[in-house]
């Protein structure tokens, strides 16, 4: 028999191939593409500050105009040991000098589109040939100049892997073993299960790259046109990537990436023995963004929306006032939230006895308990539906509504009565 | 060699058990749940209309207030087929009588906590005995008087599925062999992937429940506090469950529901053979849950978001030009989306001449073409750099803005100078 009654008594998951996994955040690259939104360089610097305090390992950034210059040189000047920032490029010589012109950048991506809409219709090239041509020359190029490389694989999930990527692949690790491949589900149509049938499945595509090409570096790169970019993420550090390339808040091109915040959770709570990242600012990180950038964040946004640690509904809110673990998937402060109830249209007597007597403990400062069948709580319930009942009313009942109905009904009603009984007298 | 050059050349998925898939619809319940929003009977009726227009098969509703039926009566005057208006009760004899006087409903769902969180603290029973008494005694009176059942199996993904759970879904099917067993992922615990230890694996759940059991109508409802639901649900399906209970925009308690419109694509777009629903008022179901019930779509949102189909950067607004393909993961009107190309700081040259061209062309009614290299563009490119460069500007230009800058470059300075020349002669 198995009792899970606290946070403890869940068991953990193991990563079935065990090896160590890392993060690198493209919110200042990927993101900052995002249709309608620009980061300013004090917006970017800010952003390095909450991933340096999570435990980012590393990032990437374009560097392409005075402002992403200014941007690299304010985060380099701050002398943190992580995020490391690198560099992203091109496929051409100028680019990658375009990044070794910043001297303190060691490491670089390389975009190499694979699908044949993107070597044909978008670059206009004549063949994969010259695409892989380009792609190796370029590697080779920043390889010659002393830089680490990353493998953008771009568009990988629509591309004839079989035929023309996996061999290209193993020429970039003949050129630099250590190349990160970095595996993209550029336009979301990567699929997280086994057995899935190239070029979707992910987890056959690491496989493939891990143990028949031998990469020692693998990342994926996951969007959420079909809203499976985190479960794309994480199959892949399932089958052997150690490295996952994400958002914040999942911002960038179209429906955006992965969320970093949704892998930061799933490692740091689900896995066995994972805590080196800090979530502690995650709440307060996404609430900057919402201020400072205007990204809009839904109330029920898994983890940072104002919703995930509130509670209405009748059977919600007793459960949780009787213990947390009923209805939270872990303790708010973990990701820096707090816990609410609100008092709505589905809301039952447990949730309005606990703010009831939240509320006469605060104007009184005694400790009050008051029974469910009390007819003064009844009172203001009835009140509350009816306000629902005759559709006038579409929001939340507020703590400020509520401390009106406990002083009418247990505070000034009685005072009400009883003088009125002495003048009876 | 395989060539990927339009949607129709990528090859479709088989689900792996080859059997009939629907879903069923809980933003009326699960959804109206969420904290925060209040649905007037008037909001639901609409719901159901854009749910009867997309083809959904089933909905639950509660049947606790007059508000609540006042909406059931209101959508079964419709006459619709579907979907279906089912109840949803809690394993008590009073809640079945509930879902019992509204005559026209034959199925309801009954709330079964499995956890031993919510059968002792949340419910305060004794015993897994006397919770699974209190299930089925429900269950056959539900059966002894007529009604189909759903036995809502919740926070099974925190249970002792082996000692308990299984045992009782067990008994469930012999009082009720065609039972739907939903199995509730109530805290988002589940994960997709096979070989996950008990109690956490979707599809071990899913093939136990089908294969050991033999339930013949298994369904998930998936919660999204770990960023899993649809990845979840999508799971259920390839493992052999024929429903999934979801929501519109994945509204319900906490961080909400599996999202019922990534369902609808994932089936619609990539499963082989598939064409039951139609997708088309998606973007307008959207829009009207954000006006009318407040929802917060952010512009990144899968699916329905402004973005999905807007293009800023270089890179990816100079592909779509010339075909879109390349980074759009289908066609716009397939939900009813519309394409927009935007200018902003990470846009390049090709987007902006073809903006400047379209321009031209609503001013001047005739096809112009413009060179990338043309002065007159790189002067508009330079002077809307300049505004980012400056940090003086944080959103993107408007299309009244394109066209003065158009005016001033290509039809204003032309005249100032002729006129000035004719001056000097």
């Amino acid at each position: 028999m198995k009792l899970y009654k606290t946070y403890e008594d869940l068991p953990k998951i193991k990563l079935p191939k065990g090896q160590e996994v890392s993060i690198s955040d493209s919110t200042l690259r990927d993101g900052a593409q995002m249709p309608g939104i620009v980061l300013k360089v004090d917006h970017k610097v800010k952003i390095y500050e909450y991933l340096h305090n999570i435990g980012i390992e590393k990032l990437e950034t374009f560097v392409y105009n005075d402002r992403d210059r200014n941007a690299i040189s304010m985060m380099l000047d701050r002398g943190y040991e992580f995020p490391e920032v690198t560099g992203w490029a091109r496929a051409a010589t100028s680019d990658i000098d375009l990044v070794l012109d910043i001297g303190a950048i060691e490491e670089t991506g390389i975009l190499m589109s694979v699908s044949d809409v993107h070597i044909f219709d978008k670059m206009g090239l004549p063949s994969r040939e010259a695409a892989e041509e380009k792609y190796l020359d370029a590697l080779q190029y920043a390889v010659d100049h002393g830089l680490r490389t990353r493998a953008h694989i771009e568009d990988m999930t629509r591309a004839d892997n079989t035929n023309f990527v996996y061999p290209m692949i193993k020429k970039i690790l003949e050129i630099d073993p250590k190349c990160t491949i970095r595996l993209c589900d550029t336009i979301g149509f990567g699929i997280p299960f086994v057995d899935v049938e190239e070029p979707f499945g992910i987890p056959e595509m690491v496989r493939h790259v891990k143990e028949e090409l031998k990469a020692v570096n693998i990342e994926t790169h996951c969007h959420d046109d079909f809203g499976l970019a985190v479960a794309n993420s994480i199959a892949g550090y399932w089958h052997g990537a150690n490295w996952s390339n994400v958002t914040f808040l999942g911002i960038g091109e179209r429906a955006g990436n992965a969320e970093l915040e949704k892998l930061l959770l799933f490692l740091e709570r689900r896995i066995e023995g994972f805590d080196k990242y800090d979530l502690k600012s995650l709440f307060e990180f996404a609430k900057f963004m919402e201020r400072e950038i205007g990204i809009r964040i839904p109330r029920n946004k898994s983890i940072v929306g104002n919703n995930v640690f509130a509670h209405e509904s009748g059977i919600h809110t007793a459960g949780v006032i009787k213990n947390p673990f009923t209805y939270e998937p872990y303790p708010p402060e973990v990701v820096g939230g707090k816990r609410a109830f609100l008092i709505g249209d589905s809301s039952g007597i447990e949730v309005l006895r606990f703010k009831v007597e939240d509320t006469l403990h605060d104007l009184l400062d005694v400790k009050i308990s008051v029974e469910k069948n009390d007819p003064r709580l009844r009172a203001i319930q009835a009140d509350i539906q009816n306000l629902y009942n005759n559709e006038k009313r579409v929001s939340c009942i507020s703590d400020e509504e509520i401390q009106a109905y406990v002083e009418k009904y247990f505070l000034f009603e009685p005072i009400v009565e009883k003088s009125m009984g002495r003048k009876t007298l």
